[in-house]
């Protein structure tokens, strides 16, 4: 319903209607001056063509480096979006099964369904502080199950995984032979230090992306990190698809992460105060676990019927996400603070009003 | 063999060796200022966020008006190979067989073969002017086959096809209850008359493209003209997938089609030329028939291994494709007039050479 409530709020919009948005992950911050300016050099130099499906060399390499690894090992995609897509697609396609923990990005089990594969939900509970339990992860593992897709930090709760928890998962991974997909887009702006998958050796995948570190959502260009043999499997998958990220999109990426501390810690800040106030108004009337990770609060009612909520909230001005989107998880909706604080703010009053 | 060889290409030049490229369908005119300054206005302006999997309005509404249709039966892609892949795999992935004209455009029949599904050619000869035999057309279709695959003009023969036969094909496939997909990206620059798939109803499928029209091949921007139902699933697919063309890069698009008069027949002028100036210098060692579109011959030379003269052409400078990446042709190979017209005419006289 993520997807459907989208287009709703997209058509109300386009009828003239304000509504409050705070249902999808696309920061209303602008993407900053000296990223447009890149691209913009780079469609006058000429950079309009086709390229290799594996990505620019100068980016591979930046983000090699970046990461610790060869730049053989980088692929980059249309948007971490079709990466998570295309390993799924090349990992599934033959059959098997795949773990997903709950609370998901809603587009793992479509996607993982769409490819006909099988999905086995793990489910973690606010109680628990949304930790997986691993004893759970262990059983659920079959002969048919070809990977486990993590999301650290975690969308929709803004969760960061305890590196404890994550070193037994990829222990219980590599004991039982199963790759992990490792979406980290949140990692570089999470307000605690997020342990990645790549500390882990290259048995495993990671997924990243450009959009939330550096507001360039609309852009489309993310990218893969595994062992070569896969990039290339993706790369020819590339080329019969997407074929390449506009070579002047790669020279704005560039451009983005040269300028990485400078702007991300700016793009931090601003969502740590945001998630500061978010708490402050809504502990009074819902429970949830503050956020460590930007954009999204995950909180609970008890007995709410969230779908009909958000139907409801959508026409009183305020689009939000049903908690029904990420799971079984009726009884909570997701909050993107992905609006100016003033917006925010008066969102928030209204979904209090609207919950009393 | 086609990406390979551009690898190689791309790989020689990184290291310093001038290539001629007369691989690939990558224009090497510039994309249009006027398109370029409209993606840069779009950016300044903000339209760097995620938006509607459909397309924008305004955008799909011009193409609807192009085309004769309504905006419902428009989906944007993120280029014409996306939107080819995405239907290729909504009709294929549940099983069934494709019936592809040959020589063919290598992606279609990868894509087949990466979604499992199987592939039926239908062989056309150069001494029947690549005309397709209407009776092994029909011999061909049994009751697994969902979709017939046409390019018109064809890349790579550059041939445009006969209305006569057109209207037979729709016949059959109308009668059989079997979809076209018709690939019509050369289309707008023909340099004769094309009959578009549209002129039959809403049964089958066009798909189309800014690249070759508009010289914006690494923009990535294409789309898919079919009924609302089968628009709705590819724009789901879509969610998942490349999620949006970004907003900029259609806002660009959108220029592109307003200055189309102007722009295209310039730039279809222009390849009418080295059309021409192609056929003076090949038709004493080759055989082929004169292009009816931009950018492709695919002469014959009775006896040629053409992937080991391929291979032997790019040591010497010069890249073209192989006939084996369009099917079972080895004694053709492709040459894309995609370079300035001094840089062809060297090009055609060292393949005159090699072929001496």
């Amino acid at each position: 319903m993520l997807y459907e409530i989208n287009e709703k709020a997209l058509k109300l919009e386009s009828e003239g209607k304000k509504i409050i948005r705070l249902n999808i992950g696309d920061p209303d911050l602008a993407t900053p001056n000296e990223i447009i300016e890149a691209a913009y050099a780079a469609m006058k130099k000429g950079k309009t063509k086709y390229s290799s499906s594996y990505g620019e060399l100068s980016l591979r390499e930046k983000l090699a480096e970046i990461h610790g690894v060869s730049a053989d090992n980088v692929v980059i995609t249309a948007g971490s979006k079709w990466g998570i897509f295309a390993t799924m697609y090349l990992m599934l396609r033959n059959g098997g099964n795949v773990i997903i923990p709950t609370p998901y990005w809603t587009a793992y089990e479509l996607t993982a369904k769409t490819l006909g594969a099988q999905t086995k939900l793990l489910r973690t509970e606010l109680d628990d502080k949304w930790r997986i339990d691993l004893d759970k992860l262990e059983n659920l593992i079959d002969k048919e199950t070809r990977m486990i897709i993590l999301n650290n930090p975690n969308n929709p709760t803004s969760k960061v995984m305890d590196p404890d928890v994550l070193d037994g998962i990829v222990g219980i991974a590599n004991r039982k032979g199963v790759t992990i997909l490792s979406d980290e887009v949140y990692g570089t702006i999470a307000f605690v230090k997020t342990k990645s998958i790549l500390e882990y050796g290259d048995n495993h995948i990671l997924s990243n992306g450009f959009s939330k570190t550096f507001t360039m959502t609309g852009w489309r260009i993310g990218y893969i990190i595994a062992n070569k043999e896969f990039v290339d499997q993706l790369t020819r998958l590339n080329q019969i698809t997407i074929n390449n990220v506009p070579v002047f999109t790669q020279e704005a990426a560039l451009k983005a992460l040269e300028l990485q501390g400078q702007l991300s810690n700016a793009i931090k800040e601003e969502y740590q105060k945001r998630a500061k106030m978010a708490s402050e108004i809504l502990k009074t009337v819902l429970e949830f676990t503050e956020p460590e990770a930007p954009f999204y609060v995950f909180p609970r009612k008890r007995g709410l019927d969230s779908e009909r909520f958000t139907l409801d909230l959508l026409d009183k001005g305020v689009a939000v996400a049903p908690g029904t989107a990420f799971g079984d998880y009726r009884e909570h909706f997701r909050i993107s603070l992905t609006a100016p604080r003033a917006e925010i703010e008066a969102g928030l009053d209204k979904i209090c009003e609207a919950l009393e």
